[in-house]
């Protein structure tokens, strides 16, 4: 008895997540066609519901960090989760951003007249129905909200169960604001976040969803990645490198390294892994572990080879090599120069940004050309892998995939194009 | 025990899968860093070597045609398998052309310097491993090699069963080639095809393969494009419309139509289905149904409708207006104006080309702005939507997604990007 009303809760689950995304995918032509004039006051307004209603929004903040404090959710978890009335203007901020950014429809990417007359051109359109899976942040929410508008594309949200609460009155305020400018409501649509199980009613909703973006931990992405029949794009999962050339400037190396590994440890472009050029020499090996370890990071690396110069380090697997710590720790390993660091690249990255330090025009050039990742970063810190760093303005993600977009994506990502042939009665 | 060889077997090509795909990764960045003419070097070589060894290749064939007449194959299959001298010169011709083409690796697409002195550029390179899944025909092998290495790639090739003998000689002409020129003949392999098995070990084969492209049949395509966790680019199912306004030249609107429906049946941008304004006079709605039949169409359609104008034609069923025939076969309905022709499109189409035949300007903008499609064609015949028609030179296929590429792709559709960032030591 209880098994089967599992299965109707999840029957009613799945049912839900599709009669949401026929509605999406019903309502993308209005959204799609919006001026931008029209999009940038809803944006505006919402930016100003958000702040005039942040009462109502803590309240709803409050039940999910009470429920989170009783399933014992970990504090870092609690505070992704926790709103406070800085938060929510630095949400609403966001908006007003987004508003000001330039609108990536309409675009002609290029064009030509045909020899038989035709003219034709390559148009920026909205990619249509675009979903997003993340976990407990709920300033996603909003910023899905903003980026998908602003792109023309309707947004099918499903956020983490442990923000559910916080995502909903969040998405309540944002449909106020839609059918207040005569909008559809389900411009944006929170899906049921119940099971695991209404993630792959999104990933697997084809014909309806145009793509699906994944934001969390590597094994959300990859769950999503694998699982989905519809297209996705992979984000964020950054196992960087930080390599020191034999002809670095090694106080400026230091400099960089500390700056990658330490500036914010929970974030994609953080330095995971420091590679030492073995023909630098070891005072200068010594210095670069030393620097981490004073810094309060805790380095882990073969520990023979390591003590053959000097240093004390934590003794490392495999894993550790593979490994996204996001935290104060880093991986260390000794390399014969830059193709000996391009090999140990081609063997674990993810293809985020990979980063060297040297004085060296032949190892920066071999680095630059041979390493295959969204960024290559030549004398500075992998800090700046970010779409407000690379003057794209606010950014959806940081895709690690080969296809349609690699980096920083930001609203030119979220369309797609068209081609408009114009002809007089042409025939092949 | 027999079972147990099947199983042992399954495994043994699963592993050749998988030995291929990595060595293709391990030679991915040798094929990446050729210079142009290196690679304009093979491909004419191997234009030539094609031309002198095609009595080989014409004896592979030979055996090929032999053994699916055993099969029984279809006779349209057999033709699409058939070599002979001018096919071979076809082949060849077509790694000359792309010898000809501009090289997309290595553009420099945008970049700036930012405020903190970071001098940064986004490149084109090479997407790596590219995977092609296909049916009969034995050129496609040529094609895909020969896009393949222009644009810096390395090919995978799983063609089909009944190619076998016709793709081992290809391929080996093509390997001697690259030998012959220092380079490694894994810039090119062809993977097993005893089982269809072999197709899911490649599709997903996560870390090795970049990007699958399927080519042939509808079923193909969705078993790779489901079944795959690597990327993929969904190609060439054309559910292709022809909307006839009030406002046509009807005489054009014809002339087009039967363009569109009759110059080839069998290719993705051929018409499927005639839609016609409820609007039209009822003599020139009997005349579009009249031309088609005239002309050996057979018209599909719901009977009572068309015979209120006066036509005849056979009645359909609902699966009619999403088939892609591929035969001398269309639908046909009576639609409301404009409006009724989107939202028509808006349930049927596969997303690849439609057109519209009319006068009047605002009937035409509305179809370009909310028909969403690779192709929007405005008074032409839809059978224009092909690479070299678009003047781009050889095509890989016409992507019906909307991630990557949209509408016929060549080679630049066959890169990525990767940013470059150069500074001097900058911290964030």
């Amino acid at each position: 008895m209880s098994a089967q009303q599992t299965d109707q809760q999840r029957q009613a689950e799945r049912e839900e997540v599709l009669a949401k995304a026929r509605r999406a995918k019903e309502v993308a032509p209005v959204i799609a066609a919006l001026p931008t004039p029209a999009k940038d006051a809803v944006l505006l307004a919402a930016a100003a519901a958000l702040t005039e209603r942040a009462g109502e929004i803590l309240e709803a903040n409050a039940r999910d960090l009470e429920l989170g404090r009783q399933n014992s959710l970990a504090e870092s978890v609690l505070d992704r989760l926790a709103l406070d009335q800085d938060r929510i203007e630095s949400i609403a901020g966001g908006l007003r951003q987004v508003a000001g950014l330039q609108d990536p429809v309409g675009e002609v990417l290029t064009g030509r007249t045909l020899p038989n007359g035709i003219q034709m051109k390559k148009v920026r359109v909205p990619l249509g129905v675009m979903g997003m899976v993340y976990e407990a942040r709920p300033n996603v929410t909003v910023d899905a909200f903003g980026l998908a508008l602003k792109s023309g594309n309707v947004a099918l949200l499903r956020g983490s169960k442990t923000a559910r609460c916080s995502n909903e009155k969040l998405v309540e305020v944002l449909q106020e604001t839609l059918a207040a400018h005569d909008l559809p409501r389900e411009a944006v649509q929170l899906l049921p976040c119940e099971s695991h199980d209404s993630v792959q009613d999104l990933i697997t909703a084809r014909g309806l969803v145009d793509v699906v973006i994944p934001r969390g931990s590597a094994r959300l992405i990859e769950a999503v990645v694998t699982g989905a029949t519809v297209p996705t794009i992979e984000t964020g999962t950054g196992n960087c490198h930080f390599y020191i050339d034999a002809s670095a400037d090694v106080e400026k190396a230091v400099a960089m390294l500390l700056n990658g590994k330490t500036r914010r440890v929970s974030v994609c472009n953080a330095t995971e892994t420091v590679l030492i050029d073995a023909a630098l020499a070891d005072e200068d090996k010594r210095a670069v572990v030393a620097a981490l370890q004073d810094a309060g990071v805790e380095v882990h690396g073969d520990v023979e080879k390591h003590h053959a110069f000097g240093a004390d380090v934590s003794p490392a697997t495999e894993a550790d090599f593979a490994e996204e710590y996001l935290s104060m720790d880093i991986a260390s390993a000794v390399v014969d120069g830059v193709e000996g660091a391009i090999a140990h690249i081609a063997h674990y990255s993810s293809g985020h940004t990979e980063a060297i330090a040297a004085q060296d025009a032949h190892a920066l050039r071999r680095f630059a050309d041979a390493v295959d990742a969204a960024a290559v970063v030549l004398n500075a810190s992998t800090a700046f892998t970010d779409g407000e760093q690379y003057g794209m303005g606010a950014e959806i993600g940081i895709s690690t995939q080969k296809l349609h977009a690699r980096g920083p994506m930001a609203l030119p990502e979220l369309t797609t194009t068209k081609w408009i042939l114009e002809g007089t009665g042409q025939v092949r």
